[in-house]
């Protein structure tokens, strides 16, 4: 339901326009020195707040409320709380009878019979900042095991690049998390041609898990690529993941397709690190494509709880390509499953309980 | 681990070449007429035997062990099992040190330090068939609803049909399930092609869920396109889910995306039916990209397990196009998402359980 | 882990001295009018503060932070959260490096290899509040099927009362919850003279579930009683339950304990309401166990973190008897399971999902 | 539902009068050598067939399906299958439409609308050879840390043994595991009385685990103690769970039920091997109790599915004393604990990790 994860579990709670947003993070191994800075630095790149994305103002500050001590992970929960400070709820009004075209509106009201309509309640986009948070705390545990994750644009509207090619040092700095110099001025374009016509724009990510173990990904349902299937459907707004060659792959011989090995490893990584669903340590490279985002400027024909033909004319604020931020998110999610599927892996082996209990 | 699903669960066992493969149903409701014969008639779709597949002669033959009473479910776990019948585990010998590229040799083997060699123990596709017979379980609890889910093959190679003309109605007459009467043919050459150059060849399966509930998927880290995502991708040699435009939705402008409602419904159905991750009872559309199948009869570089280099030469009877059959499982994991997510949507609202309790 | 329940499923927080403590409700349906005043006067229930408790003074100030709008659930997680406000963590500074008899602190450092001294850290009761108000939303659940849970004490020390007299009338006005009014002075003159020679002593809890509905409980690992087990023997100090007769029913004949049936229902109720697993409809009977507290003020023989042998000499304020307020805890606890078990069962039979879905 | 345990998993299926009954053991680690010959001998144990058990005669031969390769676990899950050899259908004729006191046959028809009425179907104690079974490849796994898990009987209706005298090795040789060399008479006097009055008698069982691990328990709602709490409780006819000094902890104070600590370890074990819901080092100490078998062969008070008050008068073959072959069950579900707590504390820091992964 509200909670994501086997053995390292997120359990989130909050609307866009509530007190505020938070978690619990349940399972985070003890002995882990947490880095507070670093969260809320995670949470910076997530932040609303630049042309290219929402005007809403949020500071997004995270705090800590337990399961740490002396600087510490304890191995209890760790609860989470962002407060929401900037709701402009009036933003809602003319909306709350109505059903937003591409929005959650219809499909909430028709489950529970009620619904927040203030910012799109529980599912905006907003409750991904814990997400970000939980996944911060994952990578301070995947740092002691020098495993990084790493997202970019790599697609824009009709623009896309050439993955060979992705620099991530430069995404780091780009204001859109672009992957390529060369098209980063595209990409802007993209975006502000979509918000100048009072219209929004798709677009598509890249996420590099970097140096993992062999070995993760549970059989036969709990799959390292089932859980990254799962785990990037489930943001907002994305409706197709892919994984190394994805769709290519099926448009290929096996005689091309297949990874072969040598003693230095595998020779080529089509596979995108997964092999039988379980990782073989090279990078995991999975694609992730975002919808535009549904909230238009533009009027939309729609009907309202009552049944009636209305017409759509939205106002509040909104990110003109949520596949930027969205990156933000994909990168969290990664980290959430690596983290994750590493406890889970940990009793794989009598070999492994041997060295801990003997 | 080896179960799928949260209220109606499947847990699964067997190898390819142990004596069986079965698994569990549990969480059916009790008081549905079970027809047997349908079962086996799926199993037989996805059954090995003919020449756009493996050589490999199994009559999957089901036996229902228990969970059935009077011809009807009880409401208590149904036991499943298949016995394997056509093993030739000496087709094998020669691989049983070597990690064959593209399968799950090598991971297996690093995860647990001890693998079944024979035709890929717990990794191969044989453990598909009871995934089918649970699907099969499922669309007749879907059949009390007038819920139906079709799949077919709209692409092979490089061959492609145009989706909005797909013909579920031929594909169920069709060897290889082709969604097109004229893209048959190319489609079987294509598979012929990859057998006689001893190689395989990728392709992709469409899925329709007709008719869904409006109201499935659980708020928000089980909802119904997160699901679809782990099921498809869980299932062997899948890289890529789509779900509505999928790739295609992130090259577009919001304003073209959206799905706009009058009095009669959607009007468009770019989303696939799924809005913030719930069903909007419009029909459910996934697109799921299969690999070429790994086995192949070219000679490939590799390493044995004690890290020497080797060349692998597969004997073995094998599919040339793995997607084929695997559209047969992509049927059965979309049947059952829909039957557990009924389930576990039934206590959504009080208005639900006042129905049930009072 | 840190998570009770299946679909209705409560996930705590928080450290007896950290900020505070704290929770989430997922899966409680949707449209169920939420009394604040009420969970906040069962809260009061539990609150420290007589001199039958400890000392420690804290409002215990719920704030909902999400999932309600309007006055209504909406279906979506409902946050919770108790500040704390009167810790005093320098009672113990003089324990930081000891195990006290009888508490978690030597466990918990062998697990985690860290722990929060201060107050018992997460391992303290103070977190059974955020129990407390799951349950009272439970309840508001329960409400709207008449279906209530009460608890009393019916033995502290060597006092034990005859439960078939129990008197939940006047439990709910005694401020120790006393279920006999001729033996409530008995019990505090129990409780004081513990108090009073700076000891504790051990009580025991009667908890009756009324009007509960028939078919409540999962086949077969996921028996309503196994339920109760669980729920029971977690609460902090309890280590024995016992349903219906409990175990004077392993001291009887089959002749005497079988509960007959007419047409009225069963004749008599030694099963507690429980057959099979299952409930029958009579009220569930469940009684509780509660070790004295093991914070007492004579001195104890303990060890530190570096195996010395040392004198433990506790300050701090305790309850003398740990029972008094656990009746409190039990009481959330049951509620907490029908309405967990109800929302499981809504699915059990076709029948129910007609009703719902066609 | 039909599993248990979290990260080593149970699912079970069958009836009493079906096929067979299974299950499929999910999670055992690789690279264990499987002894099927123990695990025979322990389902021996259960089986039926002396005169202080059920006459009739199964063979209980266990088969393994799956998961075990040249004698080693693989880490993939194991299939397990008895076939049922001697039901005798016809002793339930005249039943099928009553409800047996005392059994789950009205809970079962009214939570699911049907039954399988032949032996009790799925609500049979015979479904607990599977239990056996898979506690049996539990303690295979608890060999290799030198733990161990005993269970005997200590009372039989009015007559109960010293705990402190408990003799596990004469329990091993008794026909009754009684644990008192000078008790097993009366005991045996107790059943056979009991029968020839066509009667039942109740009993309780002692359960040890010997060795286990510090720190098994998993904070804050999968404690050790809850987990035996729901095992026990959820075996047939369990009416009562008590840990350490149990339900007479609550007679004492706390001076006397604290164990005290040197630097040799707990000077006293009223705990009974836990402290805050997590293994202390020391043996874990269990008392089930066992209420008297319901099928009794003297005439009872009924009503039938339509509602008329009916006698109720068994056939068939029952044991007079179902904690004697409870006993046996008591002791897999320990084993299934014990091996499922050290997987999910494998994880629990940071530091056993390393040892993995680094």
């Amino acid at each position: 339901m509200n909670t994501f994860g086997v053995k390292l579990r997120l359990t989130t709670f909050g609307e866009s326009h509530g007190e505020g947003i938070g978690g619990v993070i349940d399972g985070l191994p003890s002995g882990i020195k947490i880095d507070l800075e670093f969260i809320q630095n995670e949470l910076n790149k997530r932040k609303p707040g630049s042309k290219f994305g929402t005007s809403r103002k949020e500071s997004d500050t995270i705090e800590i409320l337990s399961g740490v001590f002396d600087g510490f992970s304890t191995g209890t929960p760790i609860g989470l709380l962002i407060k929401n400070e900037n709701q402009k709820s009036k933003d809602y009004d003319n909306i709350k009878d109505l059903f937003r075209p591409g929005h959650a509106d219809f499909t909430y009201m028709q489950k529970f019979g009620i619904r927040d309509y203030r910012g799109g309640g529980r599912s905006s986009a907003r409750e991904s900042a814990i997400r970000v948070a939980g996944g911060a705390l994952a990578q301070i545990f995947l740092n002691e095991f020098n495993i990084s994750v790493e997202s970019g644009i790599y697609g824009i509207g009709k623009n896309y690049g050439d993955l060979m090619k992705a620099d991530f040092e430069f995404a780091k700095k780009s204001e859109i998390f672009s992957l390529f110099p060369n098209l980063e001025a595209e990409f802007k374009k993209e975006i502000l041609n979509a918000r100048n016509s009072h219209d929004s724009v798709g677009g598509s990510v890249l996420t590099i898990i970097r140096n993992p173990p062999v070995g993760l990904g549970e059989v036969l349902y709990d799959k390292f690529d089932a859980r990254i299937g799962a785990a990037m459907m489930g943001i907002n707004a994305v409706k197709a993941v892919e994984i190394g060659l994805g769709v290519n792959s099926s448009k290929t011989k096996g005689s091309f397709n297949n990874d072969e090995i040598n003693k230095k490893g595998f020779i080529s990584n089509n596979s995108g690190g997964i092999l039988g669903g379980i990782t073989n340590g090279d990078d995991v490279v999975i694609k992730t494509h975002f919808k535009p985002t549904p909230s238009i400027f533009l009027p939309q024909n729609t009907i309202d709880k009552f049944g009636n033909e209305v017409r759509c004319e939205l106002r509040g604020r909104h990110d003109p390509c949520v596949a930027v931020r969205g990156s933000v998110v994909a990168t969290a999610m990664a980290r959430l499953i690596v983290a994750d599927m590493m406890l889970l892996n940990a009793s794989s082996k009598l070999e492994n309980l041997k060295k801990i209990y003997i």
